[in-house]
C-alpha cells in the first residue's frame, strides 16, 4: 500500500478501503507518513467526502490508535451525553449527576472550550480543588463507586484524533462534517460506553449555524456510531442564544446547582431533562424516553441529583460545600449593567458574540497558554422575545480588569437587537430528534 | 495575509488575488510556509481549479521567484518551442538547428526523460563531450555566437517550481492542467523569450492521453502564455505511435541527422518543419505560416540546418564529426529483432509500452539516480497501418545486458497489435492547432 495511491484515489473521488484508511492512520500516528502527505489527504477528503463505510472506518482506526476503556466489569449500561458546544451551554454538569443518580454509569470524559464556546473541564476547574486529571484507573474506580467521572482527554485516547487535529488546525481542513464525525466519535468510542446521546447544536452560537448542517453531522454519528454496535440518538438543540441565564465557568456551575435544587431557568431544565431522559431509555433504565423524563425530574425533585453531585465533586478532590454555599465559588470583584438603548423587545441574541464577550473578559482562552479567569462572565436579564424598558438591564457583566469591560460591551451592543415588536416565530428549543435505526426497530 | 485563510478559500472554490498568490509562492519559496500547507493548498487547486488570471498570476510569481533572462540586446525575435514529451519525440534537435540557421534566436532551456518519455537533454548528452550545463552568462554567449544554445534548467531559474514539483510529486498533484500549465510556463518564459510554440502531444505515448485533455492544457498555456505578453501557439500532435522509427537516446541523435541530410521518417519531418515554420511565423521571419514550412525545408535541403548543428555542438564542446560520422554515437553490443507473430497489419501501437520498453534496456530512468545507457533503445520497422507477415521483424531491440532483454520484448508483445485488416480510421499527424488571439488579430 503506497500513500500516494491512496491520496490519489481520494483526490479522484474514489473509495478507499477500510484496511487502507488503517493503513493511513496507523502510520500516520507512527510518524511513517509524513505531515504534507497527510495534509494532501485530509484536504482530498474535505472537498470529496467520504461514504458511510470509509467513515467509520476512519473512526475506527482513530479509536484504536490509542486505548479503549472496558467497563464491562460494571453493572449496567453505560451511556455518555456528547454536546457539539455552545455558550452557557452547562447540561453535562446536571445530566452526569441526574443520570447517575438514576444508576446508569456516565464515563465522562470531555474537553475544554473551543473557540466562542465553553467547556465543561473548564466549568468543573472553578470548583476549588476538582481534579480532572484522572488517569483511566483511578477514572474506572470513580466509575465504579459513583456511577460517574468527570475527566479530560489523556494521552492514551485517540493519540490519531490528537496528530490529526493539529495537523488540520494549520491546514484549512476543521470545518469536515466527516472529520468533525471521526473525531468526536473516536475519543467517545473509547470510553467502553453502550450508547451515545448527541446534542448537536445549531444556531448563531454553534459550529452549526444551520439547521441543515446540523443534521448532517448529527446523521453522520449517529450512522457511525450504529456502525460500531452503538445505541445512538441526536437531538437537534437551539443555540440561537445562550442556554439558560449565566455565561462564564463559576457562574454556569452556579446556575446547575440552581436547577439541580429545583430552580434556574425553564430552557435549561428542559434541554437538560430531556438529553437525561434519551439517556436512561438509552441504558434501558426506562422503557420510554417519557418515563424517562419523569425519572430526570423526580431525580430532581427530591435531591438525588444534587447529591449525586456532592458525591461527585468529593470523589474527585474538589469542595463539595459549593453545592450548598456557592458563594465558595470563585467571584468576580466587579459587576457592571449592560443597559437597553431604548424599548421594545428583544429581537435576536447574536449567540456568538455572547460567547466571545465572556472570552475576552478572560473566561476562556484566545490562545492555548491563555490562563481561565473562573469568575468572570455574564448574566443575562433578557432572553429573545422578552419586553424590555430603555435603560433597563440587559445583562450583568462580571468583571476583573477595566480593560476587558470595554470590549465586552461593544460585543454585547452588537449581539443585543432591539425591536419594537416582539419576534413573530419563536424557536424551538428542540428542533429535531435522530433516532438510529438500531432504537426505531 | 494568513496561508490558512487563503487554503481556505481556496478549498471552497474563491479566488485568489494576485497579490495572494504571489504572497503564497514566495513565502514557500523562502521556507517560511511549511510543506504541509502547501500541499492542502496544492490539493484544494487540483480538485477546485484556477481561473486564467490566478493561473497567469501563480506563473509569475514562479516565474520571477528566479532569474529572467534579459535577452534584449541580441537582434529579433527569440522563439522557443516546448513539448510535452513523448516517445521518439526528437524534434528539438532539428528544430533548433534549423530555426537558428533561419536567423531566429532559439534560447533551448530542457529537460530529462520524465517517465516512459524521453528528455532533450538526455539525447544530447549521448553526443560525447556535450556539455548541457552552461552557466547563464555562457548561455547568453552561445545564443550571440550561434542563435543557439541547448542547456538544461539551471538552479537559477524558477527554484519555486523545483520545490513546488517535489512536492507535488509526493502529495499526487502532479496531473493537474493548472499546476502543469504554471510549472512549464514559468520555466519557458524565464528564457526572456518573445514568442512560444507549444507541441501539446495526445494519444497513449502522451501524458494527456486525449485529445480533449491536450487541447485543454494547451489552451491553458496559450492563455496563460499571452496574458504575460508573448505571442503563443499549441499544435496538437498525434503520440499514439512513436514519432520516427526510433526510440532512444544516440539513436534518435541519430534519425535527426538523417532528417537534416535530407532523409528520415516522414511523420518526423513533417512535425519538425510545422513546428519550425510556426517559429519563424511568430518571429515575423515570414508573412506566413506556408512560407515558415519553404523556409524550413529549404534549410534542410541546402545543409544549412545540419551545419548550424555541428556549429551548437561544437560550442558546447561536444565532437561535431558525429554529424557526418554517425558511427561515433554510442552503440549497443548487442541487436535482437522482435518478430511479428502473425500475418497482417499493424492496427495499433500501445506507445507508453514502447517507451517503458526503451527505458527498461535502461535509455532511461527508474529512479533518479539511475545512469542511462545513451546506446540502447529501438528501431522500429512497421507502425501503424503497415503490412507485416508472420515472422517479419516489428522492430530490432538494440541492448547491452541481456536480464533486460526480456523485459523488452514481453513490452513490446503487450505493445503491437496485428489484426486482418488495416485499421479503418488514420490519425492525423497535427490534430489541431491553437492559435492565440494576439496573432489572429
Amino acid at each position: 500500500m503506497r500513500p500516494l495511491d491512496l491520496i490519489r484515489r481520494k483526490r479522484d473521488a474514489g473509495e478507499l478501503s477500510s484496511d487502507e484508511i488503517q493503513f493511513l492512520v496507523r502510520a500516520y500516528t507512527k510518524d511513517e507518513i509524513p505531515d504534507y502527505q497527510m495534509a494532501a489527504w485530509l484536504m482530498a477528503v474535505f472537498i470529496r467526502g467520504m461514504n458511510g463505510a470509509e467513515l467509520s472506518a476512519l473512526t475506527g482506526a482513530m479509536l484504536h490508535s490509542g486505548e479503549v476503556l472496558d467497563l464491562s466489569g460494571l453493572p449496567g449500561s453505560k451511556i455518555d451525553k456528547h454536546s457539539t458546544g455552545g455558550v452557557g451551554d452547562k447540561t453535562s454538569l446536571i445530566i452526569a449527576p441526574v443520570v447517575a443518580a438514576g444508576g446508569v454509569t456516565v464515563p465522562m470524559i470531555s474537553g475544554r472550550g473551543l473557540g466562542h464556546t465553553g467547556g465543561t473541564l473548564d466549568k468543573l476547574q472553578s470548583i476549588p480543588g476538582f481534579n480532572i486529571n484522572l488517569s483511566l484507573s483511578e477514572f474506572l474506580r470513580a466509575l465504579q463507586a459513583s456511577g460517574c467521572g468527570l475527566i479530560g482527554q489523556t494521552a492514551e485516547i485517540a493519540p490519531a484524533d490528537k496528530k490529526l487535529y493539529a495537523l488540520r488546525d494549520v491546514t484549512a481542513t476543521v470545518e469536515s462534517p466527516n472529520l468533525i464525525c471521526a473525531s468526536i466519535m473516536s475519543k467517545k468510542l473509547a470510553e467502553g460506553i453502550d450508547g451515545l446521546v448527541l446534542d448537536v447544536k445549531t444556531g448563531s452560537g454553534a459550529f452549526m449555524k444551520t439547521e441543515k448542517d446540523s443534521v448532517h453531522l448529527a446523521e453522520l454519528m449517529v450512522e457511525t456510531g450504529e456502525r460500531m454496535g452503538k445505541k445512538m440518538v441526536a437531538l437537534i438543540t437551539d443555540m440561537d442564544q445562550p442556554l439558560g441565564l449565566k455565561v462564564g465557568n463559576a457562574l454556569e456551575v452556579e446556575e446547575c446547582i440552581e436547577v439541580m435544587n429545583g430552580g434556574g431557568p425553564s430552557d435549561l431544565i428542559e434541554v437538560s431533562v430531556e438529553l437525561s431522559a434519551w439517556m436512561f431509555y438509552l441504558a434501558d433504565k426506562t422503557p420510554s424516553v417519557e418515563r424517562g423524563r419523569e425519572l430526570a425530574s423526580g431525580l430532581i425533585r427530591n435531591g438525588s441529583a444534587l447529591s449525586k453531585f456532592r458525591e461527585i465533586i468529593a470523589q474527585q478532590k474538589g469542595d463539595p460545600l459549593v453545592v450548598d454555599h456557592p458563594q465558595r465559588l470563585p467571584h468576580s470583584q466587579h459587576q457592571s449593567s449592560f443597559e437597553s438603548p431604548s424599548t421594545g423587545f428583544v429581537s435576536s441574541i447574536q449567540c456568538e458574540k455572547v460567547g466571545i464577550a465572556s472570552l475576552v473578559l478572560g473566561g476562556g482562552r484566545e490562545k492555548k497558554e491563555d490562563v481561565i479567569d473562573p469568575a468572570v462572565g455574564l448574566v443575562l436579564h433578557k432572553k429573545v422575545g422578552n419586553a424590555v424598558r430603555e435603560g433597563e438591564p440587559l445583562c450583568t457583566i462580571h468583571y476583573n480588569s477595566d480593560a476587558h469591560l470595554a470590549d465586552a460591551r461593544n460585543l454585547l451592543w452588537q449581539a443585543y437587537s432591539i425591536a419594537p415588536k416582539p419576534p413573530s416565530v419563536k424557536r424551538p428549543l428542540i428542533h429535531r430528534i435522530i433516532v438510529g435505526k438500531g432504537l426505531q426497530a
